[in-house]
Parts: C-alpha cells; structure tokens; sequence
C-alpha cells in the first residue's frame, strides 16, 4: 500500500469534520468533497473549533499541519487521495453508490474504508473497483479526540488492507480495534445501543429523565470505563477468585428483569470463555495489582473532573467545601500561634506525580507549597469572600533547593515560616518533609504579592487579614533564619 | 432523624468493606457485624488496601478517623449503629430475614439501608419493624471511591428517609441519585445489565474475546461516560440541533439489529421526552459550549491516563514516543547551535492549569520550564537510552520570578539560555514568554546537576552529551547575562 500524504474524505459532517481536524493536525493534507459547497464554510469552522482542544492534547513535537482543500467532485476528491474515508449518512443504498463511484476514480492501490456505525462492509464493498482495499473504520464523536476506530474485513477485503489501515490510524494517533466478525452495530455500538435502548424504554416509561439516567453513569460505572471495560472491570468485582466468582454470585441475576434484554444460557462453555479472557486481560496482575491500578485512575480522573466542575468532580468540590468549612469551625477561625513554623499541608506523594526518574516531579514540589500556601491564606481569613471583593496574594518570586527525593505514595508535609510582612508583602520559607523520618526534602523561600486582582495592582493587605498576618509573624519572629533563605543559583565553590 | 456518628455494617465482602473505609475516612466509626469471625481481618486488611487511594482523593482537611470495631453479633451492632447498611448476598429472603431481625434491635430513627444491587425497597422493608425509615442506597465498587449511591424508597418509606439518607451520604463525600421509581435493579444496574447481557451474548456467539469488548468501550465511549451520560452526549452528536436531529438521523437504526435488545417505538411522545430532557440538562449551554466541556475533559483524562499507561493513555504514549522519533529524525540529531536563546517549548496554557484566581497557577509555570528542560535534553541525546544506563540530571535549585498573569488557552512558548556548564552542573536560564506579544510573564533559573541515579550520586556527563552541551554553552557565551539571574529572594527598596 501506498504511503499517506493525503486523505481523502467524502462526506464533511460532524463525522467528517472530525477526521479532517485531526488528520490536518498529525500533519496530513486533507482532500475533502462534499456536493453541497456552503459545507467548505462549516467544515473550516468545525476544524477551527476542535484545534484548541486538539492542540493541548500533547506536548510532544508535531510535524507541520497539513493542508486542507474542498471540492464537491467526489471524482476529484478520489483522484487526488492516497486514502478515502466514506461519512454520508447511514443509509446503505446511498454508501453503496457513492463508495462504488469514487473507487472508479481511486487508484487501486488507495484504502476505501467507510466510517459506517453498523452496516456490514461485506455489503458497502459489492459495487466496488477493486474491493479488497476497502474495509470499514468506525470512529467515535469527537474523532479528533478519542482513539477507538474499529477496523472490520468484509468477504472481499485483503488481509493487507486491515494491516495498512492499521498503520494509517495508528500514525495519526489512533487506537485501532480489528473487528474479526461482521456483526450489524460491529462491537462497540452494539455494547451502546443495548444501554441506549434501555435508557429509552425507561424514558417511554416514565420512569426516569434523561438527566438522571446521565447521573446514574458518569458518577459511578462511567468513571470506571475510562480506564478498564466492563469485563475485566467484573473479574475485580469477584474478588480473589474474580470472574469465576463473580458469575457464580451473580449468574442467576442473569434470569431476572434487570433489563429488557435477555440473557443468553450460563453454560460451562461460556464462563469458561469469561474466564480465561479476563484471565488473559489481567496478563498476570493480581487482582490487588489490578485493583490498585483502578484506584489511582478513579483518584486521577476525579481529580481532573473538579477542575472542570463536572460529574464526579463537582461531588468531590462539594465535598471539599464542606471540609474546609468543618475545618474552620474546629479552629474556631484562628489559626495556631506558637514559635514554631505552621504544619501547612499534611499528604501523600500521588502516583501521578512520578516522572520517568521515579520520584517526584519539580512542579509537584512547587504544588505543594501552593497548597501550604492556600492552607495559610484560609487560616488567617482570605477565603472566598476576600477573593469575591478582588483581593488576593500572587506570589511575585520563588526559590526552591531541592535535598533530597520524595517517592511515590510516601507521606509528607509542609511547614510554613513568616520571614517578613509589610502592608503589602508577606515573605516566607517553607520546609517540605518526609513525613515519616522528618528528612528534609525540599525549601521554598517566596515572596507574595497583595493585590488589587480587578485592576491588577499591588493594594494594602485588609484590616483583620492583617492583624492575623502580623500575629503569626511576631510569633515567628524569634525563629532562627532558615540557612536556605536568600540564596540566589549560580555556581559555588565546592 | 438522629446525627450519625456511627455507621453499622452488616455483611463484610467487597461492598461492606468499601463502605467501611469510605465511612472511617471521613470520620464516622463503624461497627462491622459479619457471622464469619474470619471476616474481621479480611475487612481490616480490605480497609487497609484502599487506604492510599482514599488518601490521596483530596487535600482538603479531613477529621480524625472513624474507630472500626467488629461483632460476630448483628444485634449488637444494630443496637450501637446511628445508621444501618446491610451487604448481605443478593438473596430476597436472606436479606428480608436479617433486615427484620436487625430492625428489632435498632431505636426506631435509625435509618436502615440495603446495598441491594436490583432488588425492590417495597419487597425488602416488608417485615421490617418501622418500616418508613428503610431505603435502597445501591453503592459502586469501588465503594470507597465512586460518589454514586443510588436511593430508592418502597411503598412504606417516609419521606423524610431519603433526605436523612442524602444527608449522610453526602457528607462522606458521595452523590445521592433518588430513584423515583422501583423498578427491578434501578437505574444503573439496568443500564449496566443490558451492556452486559449484550457482552455475553457476543461472547457466546464467538464473535469477540472479552479483551476486545473491554477495548472497544475504553478507547471510545468509555471516556465520554467519565464527564457526560449517554442522552447529553447523542445530543451533542446532533449538532446544533441537538437530539432531535440526532433521533431522525439515528432513529431508523433503533430497527436495525445492532443489538437483541428491541427498542422502544419511538413516538412523539418519546421524542419530546427526550429532547426536552436534554435541554434541561443543557440549562441554557450551548452545543459549542458542551463541546468545549467534553474536549476539556476529554483530554485532561487521557493526559491523566497516560501516566498510569493504562486504555486511552497507553495510544497517546506510543504516539508521543513517534512524534520524538520523527522529531529526533527531522534535525538530524542535532540542536541548532546559535547565538541566541534555544525555543525549548510551545504550547497552550490549559484549562486545567487555571487557579482560582483566574490565571495559570504556580506549579504551571514549573511543569512548563520542565517540559523545556526535558526538550533540551532530548535534543543533546539524553532519552530512555541515556537514562537506562543511570544517567540523568536533577534539579537541584530553581529560582522563579513571575512578570505577568498568562491566561486560560494563550500560546506560550519557553527559550532557554546556558549560563554555565562544568562536568557535572549545567546552570540555566529559561524565559517564559507569551507567544502573540512577546511579552516576559516569567523567568526561571536553574541549576541541574548530572547523577548517577543508580548510585544517587553526582556523575560526570558523558562524552557525546558533553560535547552537544558544551557546543550550545559555546554559543551562548556571547549572550548578555539576563538582568534576573543570580537574583535572592527578599525585601528590597521600592
């Protein structure tokens, strides 16, 4: 098969577009043809819209963007492509003659794979030129984004097709899934369409919304089939013994009227077949393994989630406001003062704060000290009311030395020293231990801003804020300076 | 309803135990009963397992731990408990055996809860003593992490049962899904069984392993089910015109075979159902606005999944490790060698990297001068090769002056100058710059020391690398030494 400079694509909706986006951005040119020329307009918008997304999705150095040209000759479209991707609408008389219409025009060497949700390419490929180059690749919304593309053969297709089709995907990011059977809705649509169906039973019978069918996914199973699908998700739910368990417990609940859907016969043949796939998807993991694995992403995602307020996230916001709150009143909103630097944070060195060295990662360290920070603020009054009348600290300057390594899930701390405060300026030191031995890991001396956040200037630090402040510093006062503070980088004579 | 200080437990597997952990965490003591003494160090061994994850799901400070205490004796635990959860097997008569007994030993405002995964709260409560405070609250495994609870009440439920029972459950950080109607396995579960049954049925067709099933949901829909159901999602699918564009394109596939389960007739009725169920979810956002909340999301996970080489994230690190190769390939090995700051980094401030006050937060500005770094180093050979023989350098001090605020989505781009080099300390200077304007938003410098990470010791850079470093530190000697670095952090005069 020939290399792929240029995709061809017929069809430019949502689909389509798609595509478009996310071959342009892995440095692809795209050749897209639609009969309807008002599209070029929507698809150019459609790109433009899916690029900041696709922008932020890796950090790793990118080819240049390829280019992109519109046509409404699906002839001329085929004549210029290396490979074509077929996105009309679902209807099988329609692919049927389009596909056989381009690959009169395709050289015979050109892929043909069609992004049909669930028509068999067995059918799609009847009419064509050349029919072993064609196969279907079924994308999901929003294309440029997720990396599932299910690959299926039909009689016709060449082995080779799949493996080239493979290769293309897999270049332009891609996760491709070869589909070894043609089955109507391939796999991942009928697993969809299933739990599509049932939500509208339940709709047609009133017995949920839309809304709380959504929550009854994204803030439980939803979660979980980020990371790992239902069976091997299932093998955990068995415990030590794991699937086989789990189908033992949970087989005769196959017989009751959980869904609409009946199932098929529990029989020794298929909990054997169960059980050795997800035997094999576990690849050897315990389940404790496996577990653990579940765990940190479950953490991870929700983690990410709170940032956007959403699903999970928002419970965990929620969450965490309720917290604070309990941990003010406990304080009764005064914070400690002793002659002695404050225990700011109080954590755990998360999983994904590792880097490749096996330890924590620079900006982890400067995350922690955020987070004393943030503890110091709220303890001495600046929570969101301050924030809500646009007053703020911003920190201006930060020197962190970095002693020694902090490995993953170990416990650690924060504690907070005042080294200085004016009307406007609050300089401090921080010290970042392992918790367990108190060995010093990491200092931070920083210098924080107080700012006026609507016109972003530098403004008085507000009365009782002040007084707290000033507190904590006279307290601190007597402390010996840190032997770190005041260091600038440069080379030293050893 | 009475405040609960203590949650009781009856039944200790994988659900009893999950509770536990999640209960204890958030400071609210248990007393497990369980038949089987043998359960109390399974369950205390259970709750220590999931003791680092739940310890990493928030910084926010958290009460003293809950105290765990164990009975063999489901009467004495219903006569200390505030709040009952039964996680008994699945079995009608065994679980409305046990409920009556422990509610004749339970005051009559403790509220008691069935963790039942399908059964019905109007079978269940039926020879309960005070029968009005039983409810259904159906947990998710893990059940110390996933926020769902699902709460139904039976024909004899007090009102006033499901808002305690939300109380509570909320305040162990979850997320109270009331369940306004019984029906057998709720809602989740019958979502859950139809993808299920369908699973099985593919499996026992021999059409896919279950290793391919679990694939073609994580790489796919699995991802979109983290942040957004299903009905939010298919109206984004319609495009600007939502769900109901999206059911006269889709609607002729509910007759198509895509799965056994037969879908509902998709009537007027159901239409407007669903349409107007998903503009109550929409509350007044648009279709490019959900688009931009399902793309954030869509790619902080597979960033977050990339850490844990797990579904989505494993695709996004065999592409990264492409685009380096590629990258690697197209300068031939070589950095450019000129007098003038190396362009080490271009990207996009993300949403995610965004704080409370609206603009990229401190340990952003550290991952950033990071991710320069480690462009530095792949360009004069330093990669997996180099490090596999134990070899890398370590920040050592880091000195980090902010300029100006840089915003959500804004281009940024990082240049990095070398100050120095010696055989083993490489001091440099990077600049974080806006890319529209040029303008300085910060500086960092830096000072890395070569290791020997196996030994955890400095070690002299090897000859190739050097050589690369001392070629661009040549170069850069010219350059004019920037006016922040070998700065200190301190008060200064205005």
């Amino acid at each position: 098969m020939r290399a792929v400079r240029t995709l061809g694509l017929l069809g430019t909706g949502v689909i389509g577009a798609g595509w478009a986006a996310r071959a342009l951005h892995f440095g692809i040119d795209v050749v897209a043809a639609d009969v309807k020329p008002e599209m070029e307009a929507w698809l150019r918008d459609a790109i433009a819209n899916a690029e900041p997304a696709l922008a932020r999705l890796t950090l790793a150095p990118l080819p240049p963007k390829g280019v992109l040209s519109f046509t409404t000759s699906p002839a001329e479209m085929a004549a210029r492509a290396d490979f074509i991707q077929e996105n009309v609408p679902e209807q099988l008389e329609l692919k049927q003659k389009v596909l056989a219409e381009i690959s009169r025009h395709a050289a015979p060497d050109v892929i043909i794979a069609s992004s049909t949700s669930g028509l068999t390419p067995t059918d799609l490929q009847r009419d064509l030129r050349a029919p072993g180059r064609f196969c279907v690749a079924h994308p999901f919304n929003p294309v440029y984004l997720l990396p599932l593309v299910e690959l299926v053969g039909g009689q016709q297709t060449a082995p080779q097709t799949i493996a080239a089709a493979q290769e293309f995907f897999r270049y332009i990011g891609m996760h491709p899934l070869h589909v070894r059977h043609e089955v109507p809705g391939h796999l991942t649509d009928r697993l969809q369409e299933a739990l599509w169906r049932e939500i509208l039973h339940m709709i047609n019978d009133g017995v949920a919304t839309t809304g709380e069918l959504d929550e009854s996914i994204v803030y439980g199973p939803g979660l979980r089939w980020a990371g790992m699908g239902t069976n091997l998700i299932y093998h955990l739910a068995g415990g030590e013994s794991g699937m086989r368990h789990m189908l033992a417990q949970f087989g005769p609940c196959l017989k009751w009227p959980w869904t609409r859907l009946e199932a098929p016969e529990l029989t020794a043949t298929l909990i054997d077949r169960m059980v050795e796939g997800t035997q094999a998807q576990a690849a050897g993991r315990s389940i404790r393994e496996l577990e653990r694995l579940r765990d940190d992403y479950l953490v991870a995602i929700q983690q990410v989630l709170r940032q956007f307020d959403v699903g999970a996230g928002s419970t965990l916001r929620a969450l965490e406001q309720r917290l604070y709150v309990d941990a003010g009143r406990g304080v009764g909103g005064q914070p400690a003062v002793d002659a002695q630097p404050l225990r700011t944070l109080s954590t755990h060195v998360r999983p994904e704060w590792i880097d490749y060295n096996g330890h924590m990662t620079d900006s982890r360290y400067v995350q922690a000290f955020g987070d004393a920070m943030d503890a110091l603020y709220r303890s001495v009054g600046i929570d969101e009311g301050y924030r809500a009348r646009s007053r703020m600290f911003y920190t201006v300057e930060s020197h962190v030395v970095h002693k020694a390594e902090a490995h993953c899930n170990e416990p650690i701390e924060v504690t907070t020293q005042i080294l200085s405060l004016d009307e406007k300026r609050l300089h401090v030191f921080h010290r970042l231990l392992r918790t367990s031995d108190s060995a010093l890991l990491a200092t931070a001396e920083q210098m924080h801003l107080h700012v006026d956040t609507a016109q972003s200037k530098a403004a008085p630090i507000d009365g009782e804020v002040r007084s707290r402040l000033e507190r904590l510093a006279g307290s601190h006062a007597s402390l010996p300076k840190p032997v770190d503070a005041g260091r600038h980088v440069g080379p030293r004579v050893q």
